[in-house]
């Protein structure tokens, strides 16, 4: 029996192409893996497709959509557009949602309430779309350092606020704890998701944090409480499998091999929910 | 007549002892200076406070307090008499009001509640010491990135309802546009803050950030829209000084007299409100 933890393939884009790291993911047991777009375009999308498949893995999750302010508003067609190009791609490699994220300013701009906005109309204008495909957008706020630059809308409530207003057919909510930890409204707004929690990544906050981007942690090495988060997430109905996903100059640099094992037994040894042991994948 | 421009010493630490900076920014025009507890312990705080004294400048901020989680429980009541002791300091200098941060997570937990139970606790143990001062406690919450280690409390919202809680006497709100730029709470939680608003300090995001701590950026050269952030402080009913703090590798590194005189430049092109020029100080 797979584990109810998938692999999102960021964490080993430096060691392994996809046919190698879909490999890996079977041969230490997970049970899914997350690709994104670019590792997919490489192989190409029939192959990709013919890869997951042969693997018997889950795809829990297609990196990345939305963004849809990052080129202004008069690049929003073309986001839009793109969008709807990577639903279809979703579909046809089995994804069960892609993640979608708030994406930054609009060039040149300092207005942050304009880039939400731009961000919801985007959704509401692929929404029809993704309905159609059977792929759901799972909406993943990010860290508010990443405001400026990659995702606008940073916390959980916004994101089911926008859900609420698309009248949540299609969409849920990516909960990522590397994001979202240190809100103080983190309980109430994980209740509140309920079922709209599609999608649950793991990540571990290191102190010190030495860069932006690339000093996120594995799980145990930080201060998340990974516990805790899933006990929330738990009780607000989502029991289905974790997906750990880490961006690492320092887990980048060492053998894939090594750092599939350690996510495993962290997995084991901090994730896992209180009444133990290994369950079944949904 | 002096700006409506307070110099965080901060920001020239590397270039200034006390006497010179303060001695600056008198050059420079500002109308205040707010010093940090080294600074100010070095000097001894006698001859700091003829030297404030002396300078004609307001003293809108000593920092910094609060903290009271860092050192564990165990420490908890060492943590209480050194903010005492703080308070008498910024008394016996004519400081305005303390800037109180969150702090962070007790060494060796990932308990963000607790941390932030414990904030709560040393606040109402050190506010009667305070009142009795006549020194003002000025709530800052921190960037989300500081969670861990420097300011368990991020949001505007958490430090008003830890003022209600307290009774609103005594106490208020640091708005500093570097921690809070990013909340999507801002202008509802500003607009309730009202006249609880006592310090408004100013300094910029850069795109990209490379250093966590000592990459923030000079009024302008970032994504902050500073004169939209004061326009909603104006109408919460604070029409006081601002501050300008930046912990910045590049800013040390220059003339401290390029720094003050850039910062002036930059707060009168984008920071100041829009019905104009200089104004009274308060």
């Amino acid at each position: 029996m797979p584990l109810d933890l998938s692999l999102n393939l960021a964490t080993v884009r430096r060691q392994w192409k996809l046919l190698e790291a879909v490999a890996a993911a079977v041969r230490h047991g997970f049970g899914g893996v997350a690709p994104w777009r670019e590792m997919v375009d490489e192989t190409g999308i029939a192959e990709a497709a013919r890869i997951f498949q042969g693997s018997g893995l889950r795809v829990t999750g297609y990196c990345r959509g939305g963004l849809f302010a990052a080129g202004g508003a008069e690049k929003f067609r073309e986001a839009v557009d793109d969008n709807k190009r990577m639903i279809d791609e979703a579909a046809a490699i089995g994804a069960e949602c892609i993640v979608v994220i708030g994406g930054g300013l609009a060039p040149g701009s300092r207005d942050l309430p304009a880039a939400r906005a731009l961000f919801a109309d985007g959704l509401a204008a692929v929404l029809p779309h993704a309905r159609a495909a059977g792929v759901a957008l799972a909406l993943e706020p990010m860290h508010p350092m990443y405001a400026a630059d990659r995702g606008c809308i940073t916390t959980i409530k916004e994101m089911l606020d926008i859900a609420d207003a698309l009248g949540n057919d299609g969409v849920g909510i990516a909960v990522d704890t590397y994001h979202v930890w240190w809100d103080p409204e983190l309980a109430p707004q994980l209740a509140r998701a309920g079922t709209r929690i599609i999608a649950h990544h793991i990540c571990d906050w290191l102190v010190p944090t030495k860069h932006l981007l690339t000093d996120r942690g594995m799980m145990g090495d930080g201060v998340i409480d990974f516990r805790a988060i899933r006990r929330m997430v738990e009780e607000a109905g989502y029991r289905g499998i974790q997906e750990v996903e880490i961006f690492s100059e320092e887990w980048w640099s060492r053998p894939g091999d090594e750092v599939l094992a350690t996510a495993v037994e962290r997995f084991r040894a901090v994730c896992m929910p209180e009444d133990g042991g290994r369950r079944t994948v949904d």
